[in-house]
């Protein structure tokens, strides 16, 4: 029968951060998944994520809009891939929601384009934490790495564990 | 729980061809997902299948590749979205296998992306065959269809029945 795919990081074009997280994984699940949670740890402070729209299912949207400290705002629209509760959420930016290619003109040079791949395993009641995140070409992984990847995504984690010690 | 989505074509984006086939639908899904069967209809003739690579799951590889009666040849690598059995197979040209986004430079100008949703349902011994195929943008659809997609696709088709009535 059919297996879900597995996945082997390639350094030239993936990120990854992992980490073990002292909360259950029903919780991570949760503030990955419902709206009005990730809104609350989606953005390193002081940037605060001010929309957040999901359609839990494969095709389904995700799309987010960030705002910074100076009030400059960013919208990202993509879908879900994969929904496995409490295991494995995968969404793409290089689709638009329903599976919809890319327009042309929305994809400005300097912007790139990744596929996130968000594992969760039990460890009694700790969840072993890893964010996959891939990417199409060393240019657009290293864009992303100099942005501050680690430190950014590792900050959002932060603030989830916080959160979810909240629930 | 968990709906599939469903698709609405949008006639300014998508290309739609949609059919009554005589043949029942087991037969049809096992021409699209076997390789050895696929490559005896995918392209109208003269044009030829000579290669391809299925791995029959979501992020499975989709890889094809078309020559032509003056010996020019076609790649195509994409990756399945939604795999039904019989009923649904979802297809991108814009993830190559493993979800991961395209690189920027494999992208040319005149290129265009589609993904395909293939829908099949049993009319007794029949199938409602109905193939949709979503695009980015107004010029993709434009350049798919002038391409001749109603005619290639139909072409398409008209071989798989009759292949599959051999099976």
């Amino acid at each position: 029968m059919m297996h879900p795919i597995s996945f082997v990081p390639d350094p030239k074009l993936d990120l990854v951060l992992e980490r073990v997280v002292e909360v259950p994984r029903q919780l991570v699940w949760a503030a990955w998944t419902q709206p009005e949670l990730l809104k609350k740890w989606f953005t390193p402070a002081p940037w605060q994520t001010v929309e957040c729209e999901i359609d839990l299912r494969p095709g389904g949207i995700f799309r987010t809009v960030m705002r910074g400290p100076q009030q400059q705002e960013f919208a990202n629209s993509g879908c879900y891939l994969e929904v496995i509760e409490n295991e494995r959420l995968i969404w793409t930016g290089a689709l638009q929601p329903g599976y919809r290619p890319p327009a042309r003109k929305a994809v400005p040079e300097d912007f790139f384009l990744m596929t996130a791949v968000i594992s969760l395993e039990a460890r009694g009641k700790t969840t072993q934490y890893k964010a996959l995140v891939l990417h199409g070409d060393e240019p657009s992984r290293t864009k992303h790495e100099k942005m501050g990847f680690h430190d950014g995504w590792g900050k959002a984690l932060d603030q989830l564990v916080a959160l979810a010690k909240t629930l």
